[in-house]
């Protein structure tokens, strides 16, 4: 008999579009041994959740996310809230004991990340951040070969995230709002990099040694307002910073939304003293690897095209070789593990919860008070 | 109330997989005046058929596809089967006024594929060819750019379909088979090209100046076989050819399983007086554009990312701006264009029906006419 | 003691200066057996060609060219003359004993290059022609990488040569005249593809399938007209041909002054068994290797940067890894293996003499012939 | 009447020999005021230095390097020597009223830097510094598009300059020697994307707001030791710093030795209001350019070939169209434009002297303290 999942959604916007579409997707291209089922669907807006759910097939839909706690049919909760309420719903959905997977990053300000992570110590739940891009199949590739010793001892981390929709002309909806977002294009972008630099190298960081964040476009048109009233943007446009991990590599972040031509450059590249690794998220099949244990005479970087069923991660389920895929299946691929971790199965790669992403966001804080205070900040001094 | 559109699949490989997830995504990320049902999925083995039904979520499976046209309820029948039974299962679902999407090429034969136009003539339902590579947003953009005058008078146009798959080591299955699947590379991949190229420049093909067509591996390990056994590999492994647009063009194609190197290079390329313009699928989210009337100091190919809602075509039902997507797409994109046509509107691009496709399939005719006769062939000599 | 070779020179066009800096350049980089000595220019035009002496250094001035043949002192002479009169100045400089370096093609007619074949094999002195791109870095290590087993059994040869300064507006110079140029892109541009083919296989084409020669632009402004007076340009502005090769290979060669967006785009591509090798002059310093025989999970297309010191072909000449040289260290290049050869020394690749141009000549002519007649054209029926 | 430039070389390493390249060519492309006459060269060792004068042409050799100051007929002193003597030797031929050209960085340290510009201010003769990159044409389209406005209001300056040859297996030579370079890939590489930043800009940093310096490789073997000696490596291997500009810009720097998988990849990139441009010498003959004022349909990343004549800087004296140019070029075009200056006309970009390499020594000092003192640093205080 089928084992099925419970799922309900809060939020839907952006993300709650795209899981709910990896849920409809994943048993159809994976063999996972829960089926998920897109049971409660909760937001705030009476009309809209309604229609969403109609559209996407949760069979039921709610404006009170509360209710979720108390159904005892459900068992994860997915929250794809705006920042500032990641940690009441999750801690919410933790005491009720639910698993929950919460999008990224994990809270709007370190104390709720702090609380968040012992929620989950003490939850009888699994917990799970959305750091989708770990799925991608030439992510999980290079994190293969950085295990297998393709990359050795690591002089370089170079990571950044470019996007350009944040101009002057762009209005100011929730994301340019501190008290809604918690930061601009640190926790939105930087969130994602340190992840893929802590997830890939496996080693952690030990001090940000400078950092610069700036809000360029300090104010913006009101969304909806007719009459052009404009409001104070006060997240960052841009954060920048150096970093020194334990083992010795050297390594700078940059999230912005102002590097004009750029609109996802979701980037990061190792270099190693047994070879280098570069993947940017704009060509998200292709991992570019450089052995540098080949003769000098055809040594060179290599186009590797993630796609081939029985030798990249995650590609079996999906389409021939080169028949590419796209941001939605990091998504589905997530799930995925997702399901295979609540069924009792091993992921195909280790999945961030609640205590990584707190890492994570204890190097965002860092990042920020190295901006603040102009000097560097060890990370022993971020609790 | 909700109108529907209740669709039959005939074939459960690659395409019946690829034509499911379609059916199932394109009511949630496109507003299509029907919603496809999945009602009927028919294959030839009993137990496959189930479970694909099951997996996929169609409400009925069959072992006869016959039964298609005897069921009233069903207005769409989708055939994804090999290309020897194209004919026989279109006509017959035609005769029984359905509307019918046949998967390409058109037929094994080009006799059979005049009987399918035929039939399409007489028929009430409608006829659609899955030339799926149309609805890429960046063969959207190129088409609609070639309208606006972008490129000028057409010098040269430059396909070619390049696939490795098709090694030594490649068992024998049907797609090697001529009594399966008519021709190799040629129907499988130069079918596409030639209808990109028909599509993209609006000209028809006059001529097939020469084309080489060659079989380099000629024998093959049978599927399943444990002793090895070999059967002969009778299909094309490429096909090259050379061909004249009624405006001048000069056109060349090639479809092979046998480039090392490129797994899904679907390539071509236009060049005229005003502009160029050329498109790879292995990055399938790219129009490299290039402006000929612009000052040439700063002339050159532009990378145009077609992700952008609001500016590029079918970007609006999909992700943010350079949130990729990929191979699956073009067929979402292609069933919201069917299901606007079934629903009385119109689609976004023009979609090709069994008499376009039957002008492609005469092409592919042309082609093996000059391969085997080693002298050009006039299209007007092609019936 | 200083050995030397004196060199004359006529012509003092565009080649003649390519050539010219060659000559300067080749000692100062290379250890060289003979030094090259810049002796006679001999052009039509007294005043530019004694400009040209004094500006390059050329000892001697002359209109006339026969003196060459009569004076003892000169060793080679170099032939940078329009395409018509290289058989007769060649074929004079042979008879004087002289050693000939003949720019490409070797001539205009198929019957001058005969002719210079035969004045070669009864000279005492040594031919060379100018197919200088043999003599980029990432070329000759394609030529090793080929001859090392790494393409195995080759199926394709894909080879063009782009460039788009043919469009309308530009004048009636001597290479859009027949008389003068004997052929418009394909002697200039089919004449390259067409030796690094035969150089890189090994191979010899034993048919032409079918080409097409087309002239889309027929009147051009005279140059210097200053009433705009229009005369006949009745060369081809492309020419693409099919070919295949003795051991099998099926091959396409394109030509072509019209292709939008291409400046000097010259491409070739083999595929085979083991490996797969590709190479765009615009980007001259890079060779991409695909090994087939490597591990599928991290097989993909290399870039090698082919200026590595000990490890490329006449790197070792020039600068420091991936200070990239351009387009006239090819005729450096092949200077210092002219000179290694007069000298009595190995070139470091096998030089292109009159014997084998007229190999490639001979394709040259087999595909108009393909053309003109719109059938498959043997190599054995032209002679 | 001809007149001359007589050049003394100092130096006779990697860049006496692209300098001397440089002389060699200049009067054959460009038409330059005055032609440069090889007069002395001067460097430590005897017998190379004069098998150097003798291949290159210089007509004087001597290990006496002040000598050069007492012979009045040298007009201009271009020293090529280890950072530690650029001062003395600068100075000594400023005092001696010649023209100096001297490499890049100005100096091994602050002090001698300043005490250059001092010199430099008194002295009759002009200074020069060899930031090559300046010249390429890529590079110098940049700056005028910069100042066409094309740019717009500057948000981003991404710049690295990423080598990977100082692996451990690299011996002791003078360049990781602190004494003897004063730095290592600091002033190598970061002096040549500082002055680039700068320069394109036209903005100056007003701070430095975080630094590492690393020396991940602290033993090397001697040259030329046979027992395996091992001594100190003391440079930074690499050194990445965060800076502000005056008008706002946030931007980042890294040079490094150990950036496995780039051999030679000097970056720039700045992303403004208005547009976006980027260049990597890799790719040296092509700017990148993203016009943001462009209709958002076709928008997109220009590769823009700067090798045409009569539309991009320096063209016109080189090859036709896309006929590449390579390192030495740059050289080149840098002697063309001091030659200009020197005689009497304005050099086609401006070109740096002491007074400007001075401030681009400042920034790099700026950097070290920053990495020193793990905190910010204020151009200010940088004397």
């Amino acid at each position: 008999m089928e084992r099925v999942c419970n799922v309900a959604l809060i939020g839907q916007q952006f993300m709650g579009r795209a899981h709910s579409n990896a849920y409809l997707k994943v048993a159809k291209f994976f063999d996972v041994p829960l089926t998920p089922v897109l049971h409660t669907v909760a937001a705030r807006d009476q009309e809209g959740v309604e229609r969403f759910a109609q559209r996407w097939g949760w069979q039921q839909a709610t404006t009170r996310w509360r209710e979720i706690a108390d159904n005892d049919a459900i068992n994860l909760v997915d929250v794809c809230t705006p920042n500032d309420v990641h940690a009441e719903q999750s801690i919410a959905m933790l005491e009720a004991g639910k698993h929950v997977a919460c999008e990224k990053p994990l809270a709007d300000t370190l104390e709720h990340a702090r609380a968040m992570k012992a929620a989950a110590a003490k939850a009888k739940g699994k917990t799970f951040v959305w750091f989708n891009y770990r799925r991608c199949p030439a992510v999980a590739l290079a994190y293969q070969l950085v295990r297998e010793g393709r990359i050795g001892r690591l002089y370089h981390v170079r990571a950044s995230y470019l996007q350009s929709w944040g101009g002057p002309d762009t209005p100011l909806v929730w994301r340019f709002e501190k008290k809604r977002a918690g930061s601009g294009a640190h926790g939105d972008l930087n969130a994602h990099i340190i992840d893929l630099a802590r997830f890939l190298t496996g080693d952690q960081i030990t001090e940000v040694t400078g950092g610069i964040a700036e809000t360029f476009i300090k104010e913006r048109v009101k969304p909806g307002s007719k009459s052009g009233e404009r409001g104070r943007s006060d997240v960052d446009d841009c954060v920048v910073f150096l970093a020194r991990f334990k083992q010795g590599a050297v390594a700078s972040f940059e999230a912005t939304r102002l590097a004009t031509g750029h609109q996802n450059a979701n980037y990061i590249e190792l270099n190693g003293s047994a070879g280098a690794l570069r993947w940017n998220f704009e060509d998200m099949n292709l991992l570019w690897f450089y052995d540098n244990q080949e003769d000098a005479r055809t040594a060179g970087w290599r186009r590797i095209m993630c796609t081939s069923g029985g030798h990249h991660p995650y590609a079996d389920a999906w389409w021939p070789d080169a028949h590419i895929i796209g941001y939605e299946h990091g998504f589905v691929n997530m799930t995925a593990d997702i399901l295979r971790v609540l069924g009792g199965q091993q992921p195909l790669l280790p999945l961030p919860d609640f205590a990584d992403a707190y890492e994570t966001q204890r190097v965002l804080e860092a990042a920020l008070l190295a901006a603040k205070h102009r000097s560097a900040v060890k990370m022993s001094e971020v609790k």
